[in-house]
């Protein structure tokens, strides 16, 4: 059905199917969760792509706006249209969630998202909005600079208010500032997630920022934006879902990798389980103990089958059997072995048949390799079309995953000390990314807080204590 | 039909079939080639398992002829029990061709074929003959003097030629001679196949062999065996293809790897092809000239489908496209993930779907290891399994999986100077093994001579010039 092409009107009608297959082809390969985007979401990204439509790159308020670049301050008769620019930084997965905070910070702000294109962003996303590109023209004044942009930086705008360069009551701003928002910004550039600040920010008509976070959860305590945010998220912990499904459409060559590699070797599955294995530690590898923890968790918590460790035997089959295909993704070749070797040693002691599957074994991150990160984002996406998926603590990858697949994971609880946590693995509260550098910073009462206990839908996150995460109280707590 | 079941009468009715599942099911796993073993060769073996049954281990002939090891020489009234020790020597592939070979010589010399259990003969085969057991006694009185049978050894007929300790007229023979078949033997090991020696070794009750050989082809050669072997296989090159499925049934442990597998990875696919990668190079490798010959080999053969190298991108699948599974057996992982990665990052030309399995990669030879050997032996198997199959040349891995599976295989061409042969495959001419060191010797003329040149049904090998094979002229030249 059409509705299910648009995921339920998520995406706009119109655009060119056979430059981007992915776009109107994804609903048939992902399980029908029976999620709606609320009817003010949906108009609230129609208005957008009208904004980006009329403001975007190439046209006459967008030429305007540059302009303004080259006098320091803004002018009185400046067009309407106003900016937030996203710098290309860090690895895919945190590129993935950076890009859409940033884009609720636009949509929430009133300001056009426009993305510096990196080294491959045109190679692995389509366009997302109608008519104009959300990419930054390649000619932007600004572009050659954005490697002095840093904390150090004069127009850095934790810089400024340090150095008293802005104040809260003018009416003079600056063309433009940048904003460092990335995971080491210190207490002045986290002001950023404060009213008094987005208030004189929004006089700003560019924004420039530097993040590799998912800094949702914070927007969610901007007295601001609690309102309309209230309004296009009802179900709260599903912002990252829509959005990211809303931007990031797989371009031909990946949507080749991801459909080749589903249809090839999961779709004749009755069921199939993501595993997303991420390690972050210096040594080598691989780790008996992050083995263990796998099996552990995939065992005890029913998402696989038990074997018969006894019977090595023949078992005489079942006429149909169940079959699971496990999709491992993961660095190294190991995790996936071991679990392949289990079932192809031992039978399942219900007779179900267990395939396991992994596209790539990179052995370590490449960002600078096309084909790399176009395989990354192929299994971030395969993952996301699983049934049910484990993920790794601290890792943005498995929060793609998630968040594109609508699933609350099971995150395998980081280790300590060479052994299995207990429990090995937790069901997430919610199927939001964490943010895993936020503010702890009461805005009003000007001092330190918990950020995870001011409102019951912003908690800190199940894998990285100090994060915060969204989370629909009402289903999962409270 | 119980016909299939019993591949054609080549099996005998009335094995416990719990006990040894693939016995009676490995037919509803392989491909019906339409070939049948002729009547002779089933009469054969059904007067065999009697003699097997009479003459074999505890029964009172077998303790009569044991006592005769205690003499020097043959007694006047021994049994008319005769037999034929394989000892247990050398590499999986390799003992599976020696112990056909020896049971061959088994059959045309009426005697009885006990084979030396070694070290794991009992977890990987059943027992082929109905009543009795093939394992040699473990209170076999020779057994401790294994390790001594060399060629230096008195017994050792090569030797006692040499010291002239038997000569041809005699009717006086020893109890035992140990024959040295191996791959290292000398020209007077090699007068075991003349037809006097043939003569004179009749007579003797116990021969003891060591050998690492397929020496069937240079049995062809003897006068006195030619009338048999024409009638037990008018269809020639078939002699391990029917001695081989009637030998080596899979213990139920090994069922349980190949049919797992079978149906966890191979069985829904539309079409299997078979890819046994064995790299004969002290280098660790992996070898790029390899990987380019297995795709040259199997791309030009039209093995595969190509795939469209420019067409990175997506391009629609039809409904249901033909799917082909390929099954590597390799000890290093390279050579799949390379065919893997080829067919992930490309589309095929004609819209076909390839899935890329390998079982286990264990990295080197590990002969002690009771599941290593379990996954050679299942691997062999599954490759028997597949509808068509490319192997490498000189591996006796490959030559089990083509006999059983009645395959002409594709070879791939030993590689010199690191680049791909010219051309990198050839299809062999016949599916049986390849004796990689026959005698280079005219019996009757006392003279060397060209042993693939005598008969029209022994060739030199495709893969060891110097090798020969059995094949059918009338098929395949003349
Ligand atoms: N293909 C592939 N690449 C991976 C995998 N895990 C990590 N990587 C690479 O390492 C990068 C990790 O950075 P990122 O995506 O930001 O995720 P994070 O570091 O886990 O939060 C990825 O973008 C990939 O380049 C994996 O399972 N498969
Ligand atoms: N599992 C497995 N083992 C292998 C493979 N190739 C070689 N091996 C091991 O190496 C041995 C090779 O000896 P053999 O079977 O006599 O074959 P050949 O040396 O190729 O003639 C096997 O028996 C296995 O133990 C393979 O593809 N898979």
């Amino acid at each position: 059905a059409a509705g299910d092409k648009l995921l339920g009107g998520l995406l706009a009608e119109g655009f060119d199917e056979a430059s981007c297959a992915s776009r109107y082809q994804s609903y048939s390969y992902r399980k029908d969760r029976h999620r709606k985007p609320s009817p003010h979401l949906i108009a609230k990204l129609r208005s957008y792509e009208e904004l980006h439509n009329r403001c975007g790159p190439n046209t006459e308020p967008y030429k305007n706006a540059v302009k303004l670049l080259r006098s320091d301050h803004k002018d009185v008769d400046s067009s309407d249209c106003k900016y937030v620019v996203w710098i290309s930084y860090s690895g895919l997965g945190n590129r993935i969630l950076s890009i859409a905070a940033t884009f609720l910070y636009a949509l929430l702000t009133d300001r056009v998202l426009l993305v510096d294109e990196g080294k491959d962003m045109k190679d692995l996303f389509c366009e997302p909005f109608p008519s104009n590109s959300w990419l930054l023209p390649l000619d932007f004044p600004l572009t050659k600079q954005f490697d002095s942009f840093n904390q150090g930086n004069s127009r850095c705008y934790g810089k400024m208010l340090k150095d008293k360069a802005v104040n809260y009551s003018t009416n003079s701003v600056p063309s433009y500032v940048y904003l460092h928002v990335a995971h080491d910004y210190d207490a002045e550039d986290k002001l950023f997630f404060c009213d008094d600040d987005q208030s004189l920010l929004s006089k700003v008509p560019w924004l420039v920022m530097r993040t590799d976070n998912y800094f949702v959860p914070s927007l969610f305590l901007i007295t601001a934006f609690e309102q309309e945010l209230e309004k296009m998220f009802p179900e709260k912990a599903t912002v990252f879902h829509y959005l990211g499904q809303y931007l990031f459409h797989p371009t031909n060559a990946v949507w080749g990798l991801i459909t080749r590699y589903h249809q090839t070797y999961l779709a004749h599955a009755d069921e199939s389980l993501g595993v997303q294995v991420r390690v972050f530690d210096p040594r080598p590898g691989p780790f008996k103990h992050v083995m263990d923890q796998i099996r552990s968790c995939t065992l005890n918590q029913n998402l696989l089958p038990r074997v018969d460790v006894k019977a090595s035997g023949f078992t005489s089959s079942k006429k149909n059997p169940k079959s699971t295909a496990i999709l491992v993704t993961s660095l190294k070749l190991d995790y996936s072995d071991d679990l392949r070797s289990m079932y192809w040693e031992h039978p399942t002691s219900n007779g179900e048949v267990v395939g396991v599957y992994q596209p790539s074994h990179e052995e370590f991150q490449q960002t600078e390799k096309r084909m790399h990160n176009r395989k990354a984002w192929a299994e971030m996406y395969l993952l996301s079309l699983t049934d049910n998926l484990v993920t790794s603590a601290w890792s943005t990858f498995g929060y793609v995953a998630q968040g594109l697949g609508g699933m609350k994971p099971w995150i395998l609880v980081k280790t300590e000390n060479d052994t299995v946590p207990d429990p090995p693995c937790r069901l997430a509260m919610s199927m939001e990314p964490c943010f895993h550098a936020p503010p702890l910073y009461d805005c009003k009462e000007k001092r330190g807080t918990d950020t995870g206990a001011q409102v019951p839908h912003v908690k800190h996150c199940e894998d990285v204590s100090w994060g915060v995460k969204v989370i629909d109280p009402a289903h999962d707590e409270l």
